[in-house]
């Protein structure tokens, strides 16, 4: 199976080095406006192709699977080409900027050739399930704190009133729907989806937000998530019960440091992370790929379905609207 | 000056302790409708009179200073009295159950020969000046995050559709009042009173907050307070900035343990705390009361109105009604 990445930031270098380590996949090339930061990727991981648009991509017939970690505006044009085209397609998370989107392309999956996949860690880490396994033990469980605090170095650039791409809602740029994102799918993967929902927002000048609060509300219990790129914080994650809780030292979107105090006794878990986390999404999507298992993608995508549903929600409680909102196809 | 306490619990207890060690009191002795009890304290603290009801002590010439740790829908009338009778009075927080009550008392405070206070620990801490003056430290403040999570030995007995007292809706009893009062002092000491106000409740069979979680919004910032008798916490309080973070490990009654994190640099502060953290606000009050500064007096009831509107709003968005609320007196 052959690796075509759209993008070339950090995480597209992580995701080719954890494709790698798979070893289910061939890295074939590179796509990027810039020949030069296409090339200087390929030379890293031995990429033979430059392509200078999602069209060319689609065009040649060696490429199988299409990873999209363009801005996240792009994710959906980007992908629905790709699949019209008969590819695997992963896209980084958020897979779409709104519901509309996300319809459009479940809809197309069902008729494609190619694969759909949300890359999104949280759901293939092994502290996830570990953490499933216990939560029983907490007994009645009343509230969830969960946060994701950045701080972003695109901040001072935003600050002195320029827009860029990471903060900008031209480009689907949300503090909330980039990072607290991992938050949304954490919570709902453990505990549904939820009543109600709220977001209280702090919002700069351009009116997207730079960090808040995000409420889930269930009929027995509540989650609390808060996200930030305008500041530092100390992210830890916590599930608290009658018995006791489970805390998550750092990101929900690593899951690697977890203990559970219960009775007053703690026990800290051995989570069995690959150095690089990204392996983890990896071969679970390789894998699904490599036996063209249809069930498990369209369970996933009902789970992105869920999770984009919340997110749009609590944009609209906060009024924070992407240009591709009011786009029409 | 001679000082009677109302109630015989173990808050009461540490109280006389903390008062004693200021060397600015005699203790006089306590009322309970339990003469054994009230007994059973007088014991263990030298105390000499044993009084059945608020209106003995009101009566006896030989009282200066009354402090009233009754159930929180009794603090009022007790306290109200207490007043009239010209005493000097400490009510435990809260020290109403509304905006009724606490105008009420501000004005009844102001023809009195007594003085007036809130017993709250929070405002008299060593911790609170010491983050205060570090505030600035963190550049620009954009979330405040803080907890009170203490689990209620009462709860069995309200699962089992009892009412105890600590979470009647009849006697005042509220998670938020209750604990949250703490962190609402808090964020309102460092950051004034906020612009909106927010509260998602889980209650309980009889309406009662078991936890929730407050929103206090600010133009430019939000403060998220959890708080919780229906689970166990790992209770934190966090100050995000652009430069980092203060960080309250424990609760922020005491504010004991506080560090700051600034360009990743972190400074653990030396906190002078008492053994016992009550002594701060005896100390505090005790000195009012024998200088007679009604001015610092009425500036504390104005924090104690501040925080009772917060609460009582809070309230209402989640629907909670004390029976208090619906009394005329």
């Amino acid at each position: 199976m052959n690796l075509v990445v759209v993008g070339t930031s950090w995480i597209t270098d992580m995701f080719i080095s954890a494709a790698l380590e798979t070893r289910l996949i061939r890295f074939l090339g590179t796509c990027s406006r810039s020949t030069d930061k296409a090339e200087a990727m390929n030379l890293k991981y031995g990429g033979e192709k430059t392509y200078l648009n999602i069209e060319e991509v689609c065009m040649d017939a060696d490429v199988d699977i299409v990873y999209i970690a363009s801005p996240n505006s792009l994710h959906y044009p980007q992908t629905k080409k790709a699949l019209l085209a008969g590819k695997h397609v992963i896209t980084e998370k958020p897979i779409v900027s709104n519901m509309r989107e996300m319809d459009d392309l479940i809809e197309t999956s069902k008729t494609s050739k190619g694969l759909l996949f949300e890359a999104i860690t949280t759901l293939h880490m092994p502290g996830l399930e570990i953490i499933r396994q216990h939560l029983s033990m907490l007994g009645t469980i009343s509230i969830i704190s969960t946060e994701f605090n950045t701080f972003s170095n695109k901040l001072p650039e935003y600050r002195s009133k320029k827009d860029p791409n990471e903060l900008s809602l031209k480009f689907s740029g949300s503090t909330l729907v980039d990072l607290g994102i991992y938050n949304v799918y954490f919570v709902m993967l453990l505990f549904g989806i939820p009543t109600n929902v709220h977001y209280f927002a702090n919002k700069g000048f351009s009116g997207v937000d730079l960090s808040g609060a995000l409420i889930m509300q269930y009929p027995d219990k509540i989650a609390v998530a808060v996200v930030a790129k305008d500041n530092h914080g100390d992210n830890r994650t916590l599930i608290q019960g009658e018995n006791g809780y489970i805390k998550v030292a750092g990101y929900v979107n690593t899951l690697k440091s977890i203990e559970i105090v219960v009775d007053k006794e703690r026990f800290e878990f051995y989570v069995p992370n690959y150095p690089n986390h990204m392996r983890h999404e990896c071969e679970a999507m390789f894998s699904c790929i490599a036996r063209n298992d249809r069930q498990t993608m369209f369970e996933w995508l009902d789970l992105s379905k869920s999770v984009t549903e919340i997110l749009q929600t609590a944009r609209k409680d906060a009024g924070i609207v992407f240009a591709a909102d009011s786009k029409n196809d």
